[in-house]
């Protein structure tokens, strides 16, 4: 299996990419569906290997995924799903029509803007506090100082050393009932979050779908939103999705 | 002036906007750069406009802007530039090159994702503060009662019962600085954030640029990134940059 660190593939797309990370199972399922082929290569980020000088010289930010489309770096998920339709048209993602596009968007933004930040007050106490609250203030301070983004910093300093309080839990737990509504909202046009086409909003929604079940212990479940659930078995029946293997999140 | 009370204006584009919001600045920016007339509603945010059954009709997240295009709504600044650029694509603000488009969209979404919260948490105790700490509990209670997105229900918290800390205050600074270094580097490239052509990148941009004045007190000064500095000159310069009125913002 190809590493960071061993030569670049002579080939026309690249993935740098963890199985874990939910940005790099949006662009997974994003060349899953769209059938282009591809090099995988994980970048193992427990060995903190995003924020190596060979990394960050194709990434600035140290985070994946990575997409190389003929040896150039393009970066930020989102970014990337919508370069892979400005570049490979057929299979389109993007509803030809404008406000449904500009609907696609809509919840493109909202998995950006909203939800990742939500599930990670929710439970990176649980999925990484176990290992980084045993990191010495040595180890701590070395991953601090290779890390370029400075609100990841801060997220390395919480987690380690000042987990998200239940107040903050709970308002994560509130933000991502809000996102449900929504959801439940939006489909009522359906069967797709933009509308009548499958598109990245669906792409990019998908790995939080899989993780809803962790907001029953708050009181959450998707039975409770059924055209969201009927949404959700609608992605998980796609051979693409099978194919990006965005499966359930692991803990610690 | 017609304001979000008055009949819907029979005109192809309709812009309900605040004079002082950035996310308004943007739309603004990009309607002149595209040449395309408007008729402009101010929701006049300090008296909750935009949480009026009203507005959040059209725009359920109850912020500023909103486009209506022949009577439909679009909501999200970059999602509105986008979407001006689907449905007008003469005068494109988007490069042709896909890789330059990506650079681009890396930008809007730094914008979105990174600079709009960094800047907030630096000067919204001094911008919104003196009226926020003056609500009663029952007046704060109603506001964050109709503020539909749950963060935004807890910035208004934050700013009227516990003022950002020092602490938050100095890492939003850093995150600044960290985005003035990103914009010198981009620049190398130049002229503009995304490269060769004027883009979104630099209309999401400057409604902050015209706030890097703010971290001077924090030791950090444009004159020190003589990109950047240069670039904003260039900005400034555009016509539709003084039609679209992007003042520097008012303290309280």
């Amino acid at each position: 299996m190809p590493t960071v660190f061993d030569p670049m593939p002579d080939t026309e797309l690249v993935l740098y990419h963890a199985w874990m990370s939910s940005a790099s199972r949006r662009v997974r399922f994003c060349l899953e569906e769209k059938g282009l082929p591809y090099v995988g290569i994980f970048v193992r980020l427990l060995k903190n290997e995003q924020n190596t000088p060979q990394y960050l010289a194709l990434n600035p930010n140290g985070v994946v995924p990575t997409l190389l489309h003929r040896g150039r770096p393009i970066i930020e998920s989102t970014v990337i799903n919508e370069y892979l339709e400005d570049v490979y048209p057929d299979t389109p993602l993007r509803p030809a029509d404008a406000s449904e596009r500009a609907a696609m968007r809509v919840w493109t933004y909202m998995a950006d803007m909203v939800v990742i930040k939500a599930f990670q007050e929710l439970n990176w106490n649980r999925m990484m506090g176990p290992t980084a609250s045993k990191w010495s203030d040595e180890e701590l301070a070395q991953k601090i100082a290779t890390t370029p983004m400075p609100e990841r910093r801060e997220q390395w300093r919480r987690v380690a050393r000042q987990p998200y309080t239940q107040d903050e839990i709970e308002r994560a737990a509130d933000v991502l009932g809000h996102v449900l509504e929504r959801m439940e909202a939006s489909l009522e046009r359906g069967p797709w979050l933009a509308g009548s086409v499958f598109s990245l909003a669906d792409i990019n929604m998908s790995p939080y779908a899989v993780r809803f079940g962790e907001l029953e212990e708050h009181g959450m479940f998707l039975r409770d939103y059924p055209r969201t659930q009927a949404w959700w078995a609608r992605v998980q029946a796609r051979p693409a999705f099978a194919r990006a293997k965005i499966e359930p999140v692991k803990f610690a």
